[in-house]
């Protein structure tokens, strides 16, 4: 008979982005959420209309978005998001953010938004989120000369950790309700 | 010497969402609102990466949005809506919405976000903000064998104007402050 190993999906490289999407049609399907990634913006430059078939693209660039990946609502929250992973395993570096990232999420958390990004250390398998205040302030630190890269242990203190499983993948709500509760304490709103 | 005319958009045939986008753009950079238009989305078949020179999309084909066009945050709260025109004069023409636009309304009415339709006749110059509570109950009446079109009585009756100008192009946000005062009142949250 054949054996049949627990299933991990970690191993097999399932992409961050992939379970996110996941986890967000279960949240979807049940109710709980809508949060949608958004598709990567396309230039345009040349499709073909043929006749009794679909349009096809045939000349297009890609172009580099003014916003995060992921956004929605949950709870009456605004919820906004950039998903990004690491094969480092004592430290996040900072390089997998631009800046374009970084403007948005401060003007996102100034309406008032629930902003943070959804980070995994893949070879670790551990999974956090880090509140946007946080992650704004360790990039203007760095700009002045900070270091390039947050230390786990960093991440540990400041991020909420996410648990992950099968069904949702990563069940990510529960940190996103810690994260309302801490912001919305601060603010007293 | 040439006579200078009144500058008239709705004649120049300036687009509803181009509208959006440019008030969109104004809002964003007084700090007002973080709205965007989120990209279509684009099934890759075939990508080239030449030396030297950005990635080219060779073949590729569009799908049908999951979502509505517009979403983003304001005042704290989550905003979605979708941009449609007619040329009509005297009703709304039904079919120019998608059952997929309905549900993610509606899912998204469920967490509390502040969703709507955004509709400009054309022909009158005259833009409404159409609460997603009332148009879902009207999409629901039609497939029970109601009428296809919502007359510009009741467009009037249940729809908040918006202004149009020059800076912003369309002045939207008192229109969803109105719509924010109703939704919350009747939910008494
Ligand atoms: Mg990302
Ligand atoms: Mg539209």
């Amino acid at each position: 008979k054949k054996k049949i190993n627990p299933v991990n999906f970690a191993d097999r490289g399932m992409s961050l982005e992939a379970e996110i999407n996941a986890s967000n049609t279960y949240y979807l399907t049940t109710g709980q959420a809508v949060i949608h990634k958004k598709p990567t913006p396309i230039q345009l430059v040349k499709v073909d209309y043929p006749k009794r078939s679909a349009a096809v693209v045939r000349e297009a660039y890609f172009r580099r978005p003014s916003t995060t990946d992921y956004n929605g609502v949950y709870r009456g929250y605004y919820i906004d998001f950039d998903a990004k992973e690491t094969k480092n395993v004592t430290s996040f570096p900072l390089k997998n953010f631009h800046q374009h990232q970084i403007d948005h999420l401060a003007a996102c958390l100034k309406q008032g938004g629930i902003c943070f990004a959804f980070i995994k250390f893949t070879k670790l398998n551990e999974y956090y989120l880090l509140p946007a205040s946080f992650l704004i302030q360790t990039w203007q630190i760095q700009a002045s000369g900070g270091r390039h890269s947050i230390p786990l242990t960093t991440i540990k203190k400041w991020g909420i950790p996410v648990q992950n499983g099968l069904n949702p993948r990563l069940q990510y709500l529960p940190a996103v309700d810690q994260l309302i509760a801490q912001q919305k304490g601060v603010t007293n709103e």
